[in-house]
């Protein structure tokens, strides 16, 4: 019995880490909130429980201590129990608070740490969050309380980053530029980061404001001289078949074989399979045929997924390969 | 042709990335510095060239010119070419600058991001860097030009990560102090941190350069309320093996499978294979065995070795399983 704190990553599902795959892969149990990919959900195993515990940004579904007390109760009745979290737990992940509870009351617990949105953004969008010419410091600020924050201190920093400050920004980016921060800075809001639909709006601390009012959360915001390093080394949204939203239909399995490569070319891709290829529901045609192989002179296959449903048959039937006499 | 800046994480191999590792697994070259898992090397195929491009603390071995300039010249002659960094590459990892390089001279690159090394030490010493209850921003900055930075402004950043700060860390602290901190500001420093040799040595701003005058670069230190917490979060130094070191003789394929479940439990597994698992240089008996199959009764297989070798040359003989007509 164990609770795992896992980070899944800014939003691309290649982005959570092998050890945080692993974990998801033996899950007995997953807690999760608004992730910026469900995706990463399928790679539980079938059988196990999926908990949403996401809050709406009007209204907090679940209470932080609501939370807790069902990541308790569930880890009590025993299992691999992951509480997965967009990007790392322990930056505005509130992870801190959950495992004060679980320690509280004597749970095991894991952290395994993610790659937090802002590392995403700046990988994603060409913009270095240090470089030696610009910047040598990196905050990392929420802006959900504009008061609780003393942005005189802030302001210093040559690279900002904030959380949650979409709609705070109008009055931060004046805090900022009161501050003493030139209106000219270079800054960026970024929505949807590391995903194909990564929506990236560029401005400066004047008028991006302005720029930004009509996109809606969440949303990322970066400030700093390093923002105009992104017209050299904005690889990302030049990517063959970004934009592009490419349907792929095939079965689940295969589909993920087709998706890989798209989402490398920066496509959108979309499972949305359209056939799904399973075992007849009757085979007792299937299990006669394989119970008199020695009746036949020659087994004639159509496809890879005949040759999987075969082979399963035969082995059930405590045989292999050896039972052929037939050509095939 | 494409050369991709990978962040390798803060030292535990299972940190870095899906994708990360993905792309290593079909690297035809890496460049590589002083990585905290040089593990993470053995993930690429045997023939594909590893270029160490580390720089020694007192003399740089190669210049940030160099390493660019090696880089362009391999990427040139193609395949997949890998920039590994230890962390992020856009977190005082110089990745900017490698990719001003590539970009100037036409080269496509891609960004990986990584999981930056102070979350990997949020993680494995139990120290959210940021805590509702605690703070609500934390700033990265580096320790190698004291002169470099206003210490009056980062100071009052609640969390503190001084990146490459031991050397310099009096002197930080002296002026953190001055600028208003107080002396009893909890504060760490951490080595190795996420490797099973994780030296964490915890103090005040006042006491702790004093505490890690022993200490050997390199380390991070973090300084803020947040680190009181790591009493009751402490979860990776107290598992069951931290800090045993465990030599692994098998060989090195069934090395890595008994070195995890070691890992997990915190050991340091170390691998050094005493014995080779391969097929015996002159198999012409084995051969010949299996082009008379016909003339056995019995087969008798010794260990799940010998089942994969007898397959394997079945399969070179153009033949499958019903060929057996002896019992097994």
């Amino acid at each position: 019995m164990k609770v795992y704190l896992v980070g899944a990553g800014p939003g691309d599902p290649g982005l959570i880490t092998v050890k945080g795959r692993k974990i998801l892969e033996r899950a007995d149990a997953i807690f999760y909130d608004n992730l910026a990919s469900v995706r990463l959900l399928d790679l539980a195993p079938a059988p196990a429980e999926r908990i949403y515990v996401g809050k709406k940004r009007s209204a907090h579904e679940f209470s932080q201590e609501e939370i807790s007390a069902m990541l308790i109760d569930r880890a009590r009745r025993g299992g691999t129990i992951v509480r997965l979290k967009g990007g790392d737990p322990f930056i505005f992940g509130r992870g801190g608070e959950e495992i004060e509870a679980l320690a509280a009351a004597g749970i095991p617990f894991e952290i395994v740490p993610g790659v937090t949105t802002p590392l995403g953004i700046a990988a994603y969008t060409g913009v270095p969050l240090t470089h030696r010419d610009h910047t040598s410091a990196v905050t990392f600020v929420t802006g959900h309380d504009v008061a609780a924050i003393d942005w005189s201190k802030v302001g210093a920093s040559e690279t900002i980053v904030l959380f949650m400050g979409l709609v705070n920004f109008p009055a931060i980016a004046r805090e900022l530029i009161a501050q003493g921060r030139p209106a000219s800075t270079p800054a960026m809001a970024v929505r949807w980061a590391t995903r194909p639909d990564q929506q990236t709006i560029v401005g400066t601390l004047g008028d991006l404001p302005g720029r930004v009012a009509a996109l809606k959360p969440p949303a990322t915001i970066v400030i700093g001289e390093v923002v105009a390093l992104r017209d050299k080394f904005n690889w990302y949204e030049k990517l063959p078949l970004f934009g592009k939203r490419i349907v792929v239909t095939r079965d689940r399995q295969q589909a993920a074989d087709l998706a890989e490569p798209l989402e490398a070319l920066g496509a959108e891709a979309l499972l949305l399979p359209v056939l799904e290829i399973r075992e007849a529901a009757d085979h007792a045609r299937l299990d006669h045929a394989i119970a008199n192989l020695d009746s036949y002179d020659w087994l004639i296959f159509t496809s890879v997924n005949g040759v999987r449903y075969f082979i399963n048959h035969l082995d059930r039937s405590q045989r292999d390969l050896r039972a052929l006499k037939a050509r095939i």
